[in-house]
């Protein structure tokens, strides 16, 4: 992977397995990207508290890597995950981080 | 939104509206993300080349927005899309940039 573009970070798309939702959004280091490839669970490395996390470590809603997939420039990774816990991933105890519609055709179109 | 936390860019998620399939990853900063809410289509900031660029500007395989998300902390958008022209979003004459699996239980499952 290609962590150069990024001051040795790449970002991480979590999808969700089977409904193929996008759950959130993060970004791994070096460091996260082998933790989360030996572990088989998603570790991030948070660039606000500049430490490695592993999501759901003591909410216990982890995510377990399924499928793992990088993009043409290698230097975006996707994975896609089975959720564990009570299945959110937000910490707004929602299944997903993006919950938030600010624009939508086809809310529109059905109206 | 937040751009302070990536030197003036967000992470921009393209999925296909109908497939669910996480086509590309792209940045954005102030100015991409107002012209893509304004045109309707997909336009990034590419830090390799330091400029704006309207995804399929030449190849016609223009990215039309539907649906809008941002996440809990709006710092990362999510872009639900019509793929326009010949539906290839990679430039490499797919339809994801994602193409390459490195890891898979769901095909381990199957064996």
């Amino acid at each position: 992977m290609d962590f150069s573009k990024l001051n040795g970070l790449i970002p991480a798309i979590v999808q969700d397995e089977i409904s193929s939702e996008v759950l959130m959004v993060g970004f791994m280091n070096e460091d996260a990207w082998r933790i989360t490839r030996d572990t088989g669970y998603v570790t991030f490395f948070s660039r606000t508290r500049n430490t490695l996390w592993t999501k759901g470590e003591t909410s216990g809603n982890r995510l377990k890597v399924r499928d793992v997939l990088i993009d043409c420039d290698e230097d975006t990774a996707l994975f896609k995950v089975r959720r564990e816990g009570d299945g959110n991933v937000c910490h707004l105890n929602r299944v997903s981080c993006f919950c938030t519609l600010i624009e939508s055709a086809q809310a529109e179109e059905r109206r």
